[in-house]
This record gives C-alpha cells, structure tokens and sequence, in this order.
C-alpha cells in the first residue's frame, strides 16, 4: 500500500502492459489511468478479446501464417496457385501483400530474419520446412519478399544456397524508386540500382 | 475471411487495443502478434489484470484519488497531516510527489485543469469539492502544485479567486533551474524567474 503505485491493483496491470513490445512503465500508467475512466464493459471488451484470440487463433502448419484452423484459409482455398510460394518475414508481410491483391499463390511464413547481431540462426526460423516443403510439394517458384537489409539480404542468400540443388526458380520484389517517389529525394543506393536495372518503356 | 485481417478474432483483438490512447492500428497489429506469440498464461494474466483494476478500483471520495476502498489510503492514513492540502491536476502527480517523499499532507486531484481551448470548464474539475472541502475541514495551507503552463496558471488563478475570501494560506511550488541542469541551457523565463526569486545562500 505505501508502494509506488498506492494500490497493487493499478501496479499490476502496469507491470502486464508493460511487457507489451515498445511499452514502458510511463505509457503503461497512461494506458491504465485511461482504462480506469473508462466503461466496465469496455475493459472487458480488450481483455476478453485478447485471451479469446489467444486461445482460439494457431499457426498454420503448411505456411505458418496465423490461422483459425490447423491449414489457415489461404492454403486450403481452392482460389490459390499451388506451387508458387512467397517467402517473408512475418505475418505483417502476408497482410500487406494480400492487400495489394496482387500475388495468388502460397505464403511462407519465416518467423524472422536471420541476424548474428540478435542471435537470430537458420535454425530459429522456419527455413527447414520450407525446404521440406519444396521437396514435397511441386515448386514451380518462390519469390523472396524479404526487407532490402542486411538482415533481409542474408536471408536471402542462406536460402538462395539452400536451394542449390533445387530445380526451382528463384526470384526476389522489384526495388527502385517507389511510385510517387521525387527522384531528387530517392536515397542513391535505390535510384543507382534503378537505373541498372531500367526496365524498357512501354508506354503505359 | 477475406478481409484484411484473414480472422475476425485477431480483428477484434487488434481494434480494442487501438483503442488505448497513443495506440494506432499498426502499433496495435504489433502487439497482437507479439500476444499471440506468448503463453497462454501470460495473455490471461494481462487480460485478467485489466478487467479485475477496472472492477474492483474507484475514487477517493475525499480528495479523488484511486483507491481500492471509497476512502483512499492516503486520507485515511493518521501518519498524515491533516489540514494541509496540495492540489493536483491528476493520479499520476500523486504518484510524482509521493515518490520525493517530501509531502506528508494530503491531497486533491482536480482531474485536468482549465482549458478553453480544449473545452474544459472549472464545472468539469473537481473545484467545488475542493472549496467545499475548505469550509468544512480545518485547512492551514494549499499548496497548488500545478503544471507551469497557461491551463496551470488559469486553474492556479481561478482557485486563487475563489478562495479569496477564505482565510487560508494559499502556496506554488518554487519554480527555478532544475537540480542537476546546466544554466546555459536554462530556458530564459525560468533563468529570469530564478534570478527574481534568488534564495539566500546558507553554504549548505
């Protein structure tokens, strides 16, 4: 009671809030001194909703997306083109590029990148099963959807060497200057590459 | 299913923590990702300690701060002294000056200061409680601890006027050159300010 806090209560629920990734002990305060303002019922609705998701959601097995069934919806939609598989880094990726409602085939779910820095191997992230999946399933591509880092370009090349012996075809986004982009504040590493990698105009 | 979200249990999970203030929906995705990463236990814990403070805390009938019971244990502790108030904008000043140690009165949490601009009146501050808790506990000294800003020195003016007629002794907190900080750094009013209000040196 004569704690920091005046109430184990308050304290506790700042401690949770705080283990949330980017929280620390101020905004955690705020947060919990906003929900204390706040309807029972709303409280209720954010802690429920958060335990139910937990409890309820899983990964996929085949693609490690998360899922509400064993096989998440998009591996077992009849809609998607079996045999072309996107890799990325995590399930904000798969959510960005269904967004786009530009790629119809399969995910790969990573879980990471790898990084000596973080002590982040291969063998943290689901780089074996995909693998394995390649050699079950028949894989005509897979894409590389990885960040344009240090990180995201050893990624690529573990696997890119992985798949040495594969007969599949490899290949990675597209990088260069982003549309709407100004070419005068494009950083010069991107606009470099685009001009090497200038594709032909075609008019449209 | 085919929404952006591909479930509708992490949709949920990710508006509600939207809508803790400061939260937008991507920090809220990243949460939610990282909560479904996370033992069960631990989500629950989270949840459970969210929805049980929001239950089983109110306010201090008395002064209006948290409490677990409706007489908060600040207001009912006897190491207190009674007579002495410092008013307050809000919990977490209760909690600053708790933790210095210095102030062994009580308190008075106005629950904001006044505002115009925000659309915040005296009538929606905890002000007339406050001059009603002056007629009719015996009070020697406020001391209004109040942010140094235009809202703080509105509300300080305000309880300043209505207390007029009360024989009460009415304080701020010493404004000046923080402990520790360098004097070129020192914005100019409160360098000005602390020149003004120069203190006797005692050698100590």
């Amino acid at each position: 009671m004569d704690s920091q806090f005046s109430s184990y209560l308050l304290e506790d629920a700042v401690n949770e809030l705080a283990k949330l990734p980017g929280i620390g002990k101020r905004t955690a305060m705020r947060m919990a001194l906003h929900l204390l303002k706040q309807d029972q019922n709303h409280v209720d609705r954010l802690g429920e909703s958060l335990m139910r998701m937990r409890k309820e959601m899983m990964f996929c097995k085949r693609c490690h997306n998360i899922s509400e069934k064993p096989i998440c919806s998009i591996c077992s939609s009849p809609k998607r083109e079996e045999g072309f598989i996107c890799v990325v880094e995590d399930i904000r990726d798969v959510l960005a590029i269904e967004n786009t409602g530009q790629f119809k085939g399969l995910y790969h779910v990573l879980g990471g990148l790898i990084s000596p820095m973080d002590g982040v191997s291969p063998s943290d992230l689901q780089i074996a099963s995909l693998i394995e999946r390649i050699e079950k399933e028949k894989i005509n591509e897979i894409v590389l959807a990885l960040s344009a880092t240090v990180e995201g370009d050893t990624t690529n090349f573990y696997i890119f060497k992985q798949l040495k012996n594969q007969e599949v075809k490899l290949s990675t986004l597209a990088r260069g200057v982003a549309i709407g982009d100004e070419i005068e504040f494009a950083d010069e590493v991107t606009l470099g590459r685009s001009i090497v990698q200038r594709l032909p105009y075609t008019g449209v």
